[in-house]
């Protein structure tokens, strides 16, 4: 039995890339039920123009509204240093920063170089240690870009290098469009594991081309400690308008659970959640396992 | 770079498990269609009672529409001694013959018991290779049953050594309800393989659970030659009510093509294929890289 971390991040990447606005109370709910089903790391909002992504306003408000307790650690993503003082104020544990593998996409995604996001990422990794807190940064389009195309694996290795500089929490690897194959997510998890000592590597998977599944499996072969997930697999991308979401967190769990890989997480939990949050969603969820139930259940218990 | 094989069964257990009845011009169609795309060993139909499966009648006449070459293997479905008669005289290349792991499915699907379905599996594949054609055998329901829910490994083990007596051209694995996870399949796949000397293993998927391409990469790994896949996704499973349908084929060439894997089919064509099939079910399918296209293929290049 080996074990994995799950951070859930149905809050933040999930909800952002949802077209209905989801309200603080709802958003709050859904928190209080995915730490209920076993998560303990969670993604619940971002620090933004709430201009910009309106779905994202009032996360200082909303961390207000959640339980506090030692074994929970909520995140906030931050893309600039206001953004951290921000997360800070409003009582976040961990400050998560983005850099971006190319030009092209850091560009429209935070009007910065690649390069500009990797000093701008380390700056707040020192800046949230230097108030106690803890940091990681994640590596956007690591396995594709919907500008550039391919992305050569040895700068995705060369910015993890860079980033190691500033020892994050943990490095990830995102597959920000859902391009990724699981012989690239080995490969790419295992380069830069080795270039980066001992930080570990989170992996950040999109199932728009229904690999998701496979990469998570391949990225945790590949050693891995933590992968995204987001309840129901909802989210998308604004860059890859037929992207669907974030790898959904109870197909994970019906994968890890059948492999006798430990994630602290109860399916059964999870899968009522997910139906809870369709509701909320009023629309029909990605994610599989809530529609086709788990295994082992007989046709005879199900009746 | 490796290569696999990819058996194309919309025509029959996709259709087989679709409410819509398609036509025999429309299946005639398909099958022309799948072979524009690549497809060379193709399940065109069975040859059971047309009372008990309305979309499986006529497979005779469509065998006679269709273009006759020598790099096409047309695969006829029989259940037993009469269907196998029946195939022979409409001209299939290849009886594909059907055994069951539990007592519980092999009586529900074929009123035997798990071991009178390896006998009658045999005697099939003997017969057809006496004719001069191509016999193989699957194991359905290898990985998990919806009546009596695990499957020994040993079970599925042993029927394929049983099965490997009359030598069938190769034993297949089926996820009949889509339950399997990646450990389980590369564990399953090495120790039939390990059983069965040189005879060639092929798997055949669902993604019932969002695990039949990670699935599928994981039987590649473990050594199979051959997988099962249908165009657009298309099936499902009359003893698992939620299930989706066969892992699909263009969401399984995507990802064989960006880890050079050699399928010999055309990932555009097939896409387009499947939209054209779409249009015939009269519904989306479940295949997500029609919707969300290939790569690398950037923003700029699409518009």
């Amino acid at each position: 039995m080996t074990a994995i971390e799950i951070v859930e991040v149905a809050p933040r990447d999930g909800l952002q890339n949802e077209k209905v606005l989801v309200s603080l109370e709802d958003k709050a709910e859904l928190i209080r039920r995915l730490i209920d089903c076993g998560a303990r790391r969670i993604e619940v909002g971002s620090f933004v123009n709430p201009k910009k992504v309106p779905q994202m306003a009032g996360t200082d408000e909303l961390l207000a509204m959640l339980p506090r307790r030692g074994d929970l650690t909520y995140v906030g993503l931050v893309m600039n240093m206001r953004g951290l003082e921000r997360g800070l104020a409003a009582g976040i544990d961990e400050a998560g920063a983005v850099c971006v593998s190319t030009d092209g996409f850091a560009m429209r995604n935070q009007g910065q170089t690649s390069d500009e996001s990797i000093g701008v990422a380390s700056e707040i990794v020192l800046a949230a240690k230097a108030a106690g807190k803890s940091g990681q940064v994640t590596i956007g389009a690591a396995f594709g870009c919907p500008f550039e195309g391919e992305v050569p694996a040895e700068r995705v290795v060369a910015m993890a290098r860079k980033l190691a500089e500033v020892a994050p929490r943990e490095i990830a690897l995102a597959d920000t469009i859902g391009v990724a194959v699981p012989a690239q997510v080995s490969r790419l998890v295992t380069q830069v594991r080795e270039a980066i000592g001992g930080i570990p590597v989170r992996v950040h998977l999109h199932n728009t081309r229904n690999t998701g599944i496979a990469n998570a499996w391949a990225a945790i072969e590949a050693g891995a400690t933590t992968l995204d997930a987001a309840l129901g697999g909802i989210g998308g991308c604004p860059f890859a308008p037929n992207a669907t979401g974030n790898i959904a967190t109870e197909d994970l769990l019906y994968m890890l659970d059948r492999s006798d890989v430990a994630t602290g997480y109860d399916l059964a939990a999870a899968i009522g959640h997910a139906k809870w949050l369709e509701t909320v969603m009023n629309k029909p969820l990605p994610a599989m396992v809530s529609r086709a139930g788990s295994f082992p259940q007989t046709i005879e218990q199900k009746a």
